[in-house]
């Protein structure tokens, strides 16, 4: 394939000549998909019902301590469903609280707290001048999202394959005391697909922070949330190596199984050194006096163990690898040479990121609008919806089916083919 | 009986005698009774255990308008479920958002958006110098920790059979912009029992608020808590009252099934004006993705509709019924005439208020808890847990079956007994 900065205006004319009347039949076709969020899809949801049987009316509702789980009661969790989600974690029983059905929420909740009570007995930060969080980007819109409302200042920080740009982070984390946290989705980062390498993990682990308050938000969404049986991202333990490090408070992990179980009617967690526990479980006592604990025990009674999440997480796998291969292939047949995207296959996770010329993603996304494709917003990956480069795009596979995938794939990379030829007749 | 302030010191020291033999007899009995918190008892939580089979693996999921319940989406909850909160909450669908397990947990996260952002464009809590709180007394214990961790000043306002001080709560409301909320439970109160009069609430809804983002924190927890068919208390609709006198905007409704269905696995609501409603929302957003929309489901299909409720609030009012009446009646023959302490008999809600003599309510409490028997801790229905006149005890009659609540009572009255002589000894 030629590249089409290589083509002549004329081979760009004729090309596009062609693709219109593509676009014509495509449009013709009246399809409506969306591939805007990370919605499981129906086959994945129908793997998780039989969990809604394993309580009942014939249940026996109480713990393995003896406690009523239809009463008031265990703030922090059931002992069996802390024990499930801190194996799921890689962590520790002690270090868990399982909270609601959103760890999103468990997010939010700990920025607003520290925002009126600060950390662990620092200056609240609404007292604060100037509150800072440091944006690895493309990253995940809903973190953003939370930093902006609350007024904190975002600091973009570009990713690599590796992870955010660990030399930017050691800069502004150890000088700049106003930077108090980091948003990251370490495994499968939500949208590069990327995992962190050990290096990121143990620079992160060794971090010095200006700022006692400074907190990493580790939110391991897709930790166990593998496309391939044989090809498996695995990252170092945060909470391990920052105790190593002499930083055992350093980090909130955050994980839920709405990519689970039921998105929306999972359960949630928080994990981190006892110390941050403490101070959490203080705080939410006053908030609410329990999370829904028949629905952790109706998750425990289901998955069992750690084994049962992962049998059932191979499941999702085979269910979701044929949506991700009907882009990847897509892209790869269709795009391959013309170096006018570029893209990662991810091993797991919910997205794919790609990447267009510059100044030509918010086209793309709008053209597929037109075709009846619904993308993420363009721009929506980056602090305050804005990427400077207008280059990238999030695209969520799981919710159509493969073969509705397939369709939407080639109307994506000819909406690209379309806007880049645009972008090159301009220049 | 005569009045024991009218007793001589040696019939007080005669009765004491009487009364500490019968002590050791309790003491020997080594009781363990729990009447510290309003928790439904076994026999109410097996009343909801069908609602665990309604929604099964061969269940439609699906909401009237077509939603998947197990997927992301209806942020305000499901319609149904809407439509069902409201009304039990005696207002329209629109102006319902169904949240989590916990309505307690919806006031929190109202007061701390206050903090944060302001109410509907007001300055933000957190850069003011000062906010108040009006707190009717004695009052929830949880809705005062909720405006102590904030740092909000509380000032309590005596309750009486009618509801809270208007005169006081105008005065305040409508000359200090300071004054932002007033905590209050309408029906059934926590802990008097009392309803509001449709006086009291026809005043809370014609006040004048010096502040504009003053607004009455309305926890209509109780309200189809009946204990009795023949003998309901009703109140006025304070939303509507708001709207005729000219504020739409003044109060926020929460409720929620924690005391019909599962506590901490109910469903909770929160009702306002559609301007209230949609600044929640737009706020919420950024918090969740959406609540858990299954158990809002399992709540619809279980109950159907408002009169299903009531017809399950009747079999609870049936099983609290004899534990109200073990605690009254025990009241009744045993303190009525001794002029050490008064009660107000509710018709519903979860709590029997008890005002000892002034300084002996501690000591009565520590005297229970000696013999085995827990109750909430004096002080806590005031703000910062401090009853100036250490005269209020709540009593929480739900968990204990009727024969321990019977037990119990004996206890609690001759702890009241011995303690009044102990202070009437020393003056």
């Amino acid at each position: 394939m030629k590249a089409y900065k290589d083509m002549s205006r004329d081979e760009l004319l004729t090309l596009k000549a062609a693709l219109e009347e593509e676009y014509k039949e495509e449009a013709a076709k009246g399809l409506k998909l969306n591939m805007a969020r990370g919605k499981p899809g129906a086959s994945q949801l129908a793997l998780a019902m039989p969990m809604l049987d394993v309580v009942n009316s014939t249940s026996d509702m109480k713990t393995f301590l003896g406690n009523d789980t239809r009463n008031y009661g265990d703030l922090d969790g059931i002992g069996e469903a802390r024990k499930l989600m801190a194996d799921m974690m890689g962590v520790e029983k002690d270090n868990v609280v399982v909270c609601g059905n959103s760890s999103l929420n468990i997010m939010y909740d700990t920025v607003s707290r520290s925002m009126n009570f600060g950390v662990n007995g620092s200056t609240p930060w609404c007292k604060l001048d100037q509150v800072k969080f440091l944006c690895p980007v493309p990253g995940y819109d809903r973190h953003f999202k939370i930093t902006e409302v609350f007024g904190i200042e975002m600091i973009p920080i570009p990713m690599d394959d590796h992870g955010p740009d660990m030399d930017l982070v050691e800069n502004y984390v150890n000088n700049d005391p106003a930077v108090k946290g980091i948003w990251c989705v370490p495994k499968y980062s939500n949208p590069t697909g990327i995992s962190y390498s050990d290096e990121v993990v143990l620079r992160f682990a060794n971090l010095h922070p200006a700022a006692e308050d400074f907190r990493i938000y580790w939110d391991n969404a897709y930790c166990i949330h593998h496309l391939y049986e044989d090809q498996q991202d695995e990252i170092l333990n945060i909470l391990t190596e920052c105790e190593k490090a002499g930083n055992p408070d350093m980090v909130y992990i955050f994980a839920s199984t709405s990519k689970i179980s039921f998105p929306g009617s999972g359960i949630s967690a928080i994990a981190s050194s006892l110390n941050n526990i403490d101070f959490v479980l203080k705080q939410m006592t006053v908030q609410t006096i329990g999370h829904d604990k028949i629905n952790q025990l109706r998750h425990v009674r289901f998955f069992k163990d750690i084994d049962g999440l992962k049998a059932h997480m191979k499941k999702h796998g085979e269910l979701l690898r044929p949506k991700f291969e009907a882009v990847l292939n897509t892209l790869d047949q269709e795009l391959s040479g013309l170096e006018i995207g570029s893209w990662i296959k991810p091993r797991g996770g919910y997205f794919i990121s790609f990447n267009a010329m510059p100044g030509c993603a918010k086209a793309i996304v709008a053209k597929c609008k037109d075709l009846g494709v619904v993308l993420t917003g363009a721009g929506a990956t980056y602090p305050y919806g804005k990427d400077p480069e207008d280059s990238n795009i999030r695209i969520a596979p799981s919710f159509p089916t493969p073969e509705e995938m397939e369709m939407a794939s080639k109307i994506f990379v000819l909406c690209v083919k379309l806007v880049s030829i645009d972008k090159l007749l301009e220049q």
